[in-house]
């Protein structure tokens, strides 16, 4: 067992954040795509609360937090509430969107990579939850909002090494029996800056070498 | 432990019943999308099973019900076989089709409610298995299909609230100790009369308030 | 429980066979959809490991092994770094590729059907869950991909076919007590063997008797 990394109730706090955050971008997906009021509740939830539930289902964590702690379910509904009413507002402030998007992604990489070394996984398994709990609700929001997961697309921003490398420094420390708060919130500010420099100066991934542009996009 | 709500061949025959019509409703889209014969049966066991599933996972009710009564497995295919010879018939009786599929809507938001709670989770949580059990199976219906599942869209009749206001009655008469065989038909039969009427009057729930048609449908 | 049905690390070198020419095909689409080297290696892997894991968690063998045995991870990754670099000389041995893929579709619908009968289901939920190891991780590819799933289409060689037979020949072998290696190895050379005639031959299935081609693709 791991110690405790924050009191628990900033950690929750921070959770909550996060959680805040990732509903708000699956809420302002759903207004995009014109569904109503209960898509926007599902979309709410399914993109800050599917990554955690994956994670919790892969370790054997069930009944998932996400159905024991009446927090986690509530939050995502005030995320939908404040986005039905003042969508545009919030759209105006989508720059601020993404920067605690950034902050989520930070926390969520950390906090899945402890959680699932915590249930007696592995080190590379643990830190490929902890990606997996950082991007798994944008990917489950993409697909059920009928679009190409924008993780998955060349022409975003990167998104997944910033949680892969939050998620690499916990298993280092983890491995160097390093891991505390400080280290903590190391892994999880750089996955945060990381990702705030990858939006600031467009860092994109590359496609595979040598690839024919004619052959793009077709089956 | 709950009492038991009904005698168990009696709740037997109409979990099948309802299988049987969310069977349908997979197979008949498959019919309109193309698919062969195997694609047809896909839909529609993932239409009919998919919900229940997914509860079963979250609540660690493993291996899920699905996968231990042959019934389950077997209805779906019957469905296929029919709707596989006789298509343009059923197409022709789809208001038929959805009277059946609003009292297996009606059906297993009970039966979901019921079964997460006896799991011990608690009534919200309950209430909202209950919800994915009765909804989840037409969300993954659409997702294979490729198309944005009915359940988000604006332009839709009244789909989600009537199994909200059922597994809503369930967990408030688990709270007040009053769950029983007349409170649960109570509650399977308002969201079933909730969303025949949502048929009939083309209830819709709203989109966000003021949301600026020129963003409409784009990414 | 059953016998060992091969050497450990025979068994082991099979799966790795067939992981990583899942996870060739699951790369091959990421390039034709245009990802970046993430997506690539996103898509190889849940097209590699996506089957057995939906099947582990369905049986309650959590966490599943593709997360605990680095070799079920790491594989994936070569084949990303490979198609990243070569993806042209990849693409030109298609041919060879859809062999070793029906090589690998032989190959896990009967471990899956074995591993899920160990796990205490059924003959018919075996079987159903070693077709869904064999077949459910190209499913996932063309979920995340947004792509209808090549599994459902008419307009494919059998694919479903060639797993149900060898999964129904290892449900036939337990029901007769006679699950040995030779049998396995029938059951996955049978299944191979019929994916390789259906793609030389363009072995079909049908569509729905009397489908009216003008309600074709519409909602």
């Amino acid at each position: 067992m791991l110690p405790d990394l924050f009191t628990p109730s900033t950690l929750r706090a921070l959770e909550l954040a996060g959680i805040f955050v990732f509903a708000i971008s699956g809420a302002l997906l759903a207004v995009r795509k014109n569904f109503d009021v209960f898509g926007i509740a599902v979309l709410a939830e399914a993109t800050a609360l599917g990554g955690g539930i994956f994670r919790d289902l892969i370790i054997g964590a069930v009944p998932p937090a996400a159905f024991t702690d009446l927090g986690y379910f509530l939050t995502p509904l005030v995320a939908t509430v404040l986005v039905f009413f003042l969508h545009p507002q919030v759209e105006r402030i989508q720059r601020g969107v993404y920067v605690f998007d950034a902050a989520g992604l930070g926390l969520f990489c950390v906090t899945g990579t402890t959680k699932a070394y915590e249930y007696g996984l592995g080190l590379t398994s643990s830190a490929t939850l902890g990606l997996a709990t950082a991007v798994g609700g944008g990917v489950i929001r993409d697909v059920l909002a009928n679009e190409i997961p924008s993780l998955l697309r060349w022409d975003r921003d990167l998104y997944a090494v910033p949680a892969i490398i939050g998620a690499t420094i916990v298993a280092l420390a983890i491995r160097l029996d390093a891991l505390n708060t400080a280290t903590s919130m190391l892994a999880a500010a750089t996955a945060f800056g990381v990702r705030l420099l990858a939006i600031r100066y467009h860092l994109r991934a590359p496609r595979a070498w040598n690839r024919r542009s004619e052959t793009a996009e077709e089956e």
